[in-house]
């Protein structure tokens, strides 16, 4: 294994140091594995909340700022945040007007957060959750824990976040994020295998020729591997996938996140936004706004995800408001 | 090889295809290879323009728009684009004040950039040029070509684009754009070599275990091969480089670049910033600025490089102005 770090279990709190001495504009607890606003929460807003495993990162600490997040607290490598660090981010993001917590749909973190909520409740903090559950390539069946939560964890805090901003209650805020994550699909791929520091060795195998399409951003098994082939049919497979499951979306605007897993170059992932808009074009879509470049990583995979969310006109306004975190700063 | 292409000789134009199905703000002529503002050269603003070979994206391309580039043309991968369409740019670039040219010390860009200097000159084009070449890697010794262009050149184009914005002169802004050169040293470390889509296999071999320091952003060989080691034993032998050459440092504030090549995770380029600060804090050294991302990469290479430039207040000052720019966007 070669990679940029000290030792495999000081990854998490050396990251976060980085991210400490970075962005003054935030405040970290690198031993609680918390970020939160540098001026703590803010008067009257509802409360965003997310957290999950490290090894996406930016996700989530780097989704902390105006317009996005109000904390977020990272786990180990791949794994949940337990409920006492939770309730700690929970905490930091109440001002009062009680807090909604963003949390992608694995078993470990939809557990630990709802232990959470119910000791925040115990304290007088309101919160309500949304559970980002958008990954096409699993289906829920009943008796499995259901779609994974992917690219449109970043839409949903994004659209919740600035929702907040504008002095929304609580159940307005939840309500955007439930939207936004009702209209989301996605779809990835990986070219290879991330390395987790504490495993050193590759997570699985692929083949010198072969992509697996439908993975998880944990390396999660897909749908299917196929031999390695090109962009085009590459989009054309996952905007198959995404689609079938999106209804309603021709002659709807989207907004279209192509995500890189880590270890893709953004030349790579700007070819795959030319194709998508290809594929989208003759079926009456259009991208309304677009992302392009490294935002749900996992690792050092190589390999994307593209995530689709049909967008009205509310919530490209409030995609286009200000925001100011580490990843996402615009419109300030 | 596997990447996320069509085919290896489209590379290119399907990139700039997606910069411009992503970025409407900019106009994007893929088959010249050419980006500039969707609005055309600001009249009465000196143009700055740059480019050079692909594969190091964002640079140059995605630096173009407001507080940075008016215009960037990209060659094929690790090819310097040819005279002519230098001057395209260059043409694109100038609204009647002149044109400073950003040229990344490599012998073919310092070349074609001078050539179409001179033809723009025959068409009553004022230009200047600022070739930067910070990478202490290599000694400049009268018998080679000099230092090679790495992390500087973003300072250099955020600074001088800055300066050009607020209406300085030809001269003004290319006198900013040598000082930011001249206050800046790089140096590089790769874990792994790249693969160029033309060759397809790996451009040099790295051992299991093996890093290189002082690599070229092209992979050209570095000083020494080392058994893989600490972050923090690599960022000491880093800055250890940098700052036998920078004189004056201590007590000074510096912009840092954490840079990732394309295949590092940001994860990682955080520990590399943590153990920056660390290392420069002890020597007096304030990071004032900082920047951690794929902002110079070399197609998929894992390895980061290290840039700092010591700042005076004017150079802080024009980092914070206005930028907006699809790599670089902050303070609208």
């Amino acid at each position: 294994m070669k990679k940029l770090i000290n030792t495999p279990d000081l990854v998490v709190p050396d990251a976060l140091r980085g991210m400490a001495t970075a962005h003054p504009e935030l405040s970290v607890d690198a031993e609680a594995q918390i970020v939160t606003r540098a001026g703590g929460a803010v008067p009257g807003k509802v409360g965003v909340v997310s957290g999950g495993g490290a090894g996406h990162e930016p996700m989530q600490v780097g989704f902390v700022g105006r317009g996005m997040l109000d904390a977020a607290v990272s786990g180990p490598v791949f794994t949940s945040p337990v409920p006492d660090r939770i309730l700690e981010a929970t905490r930091a993001g109440d001002s009062g007007a009680g807090v909604v917590h963003i949390i992608s749909n694995y078993t470990g973190d939809v557990l630990n957060f709802l232990m959470a909520a119910e000791e925040a409740e115990d304290e007088g903090i309101k919160s309500a959750q949304v559970i980002v559950a958008d990954d096409v390539a699993v289906k829920a069946d009943g008796t499995n824990a259901g779609r994974r939560g992917t690219g449109a964890v970043l839409l949903v805090e994004r659209l919740a976040g600035a929702l907040a901003e504008t002095g929304a209650s609580l159940a307005e805020v939840a309500a955007l994020g439930q939207r936004t994550n009702d209209m989301s699909r996605s779809y990835g791929v990986a070219l290879t295998s991330c390395t987790t520091p504490a495993k050193g060795t590759p997570n699985f195998e692929l083949g010198a020729n072969e992509i697996e399409l439908g993975i998880g951003i944990h390396g999660e098994p897909g749908r299917e591997r196929r031999a390695v082939t090109t962009a085009r049919e590459i989009v054309e497979a996952m905007v198959g996938a995404i689609l079938e499951d999106l209804p309603e979306a021709a002659g709807a605007p989207v907004i279209a996140l192509i995500n890189g897993l880590g270890g893709t170059p953004l030349q790579e992932l700007y070819i795959m936004h030319a194709e998508l808009e290809s594929a989208l074009s003759p079926r009456g879509i259009t991208i309304a706004r677009s992302l392009v470049g490294n935002y749900i990583s996992s690792l050092d995979m190589a390999g994307c995800t593209i995530t689709l969310c049909r967008a009205d006109e509310q919530m490209l306004a409030l995609w286009d408001s200000p925001i100011h975190t580490p990843a996402l700063r615009w419109a300030c």
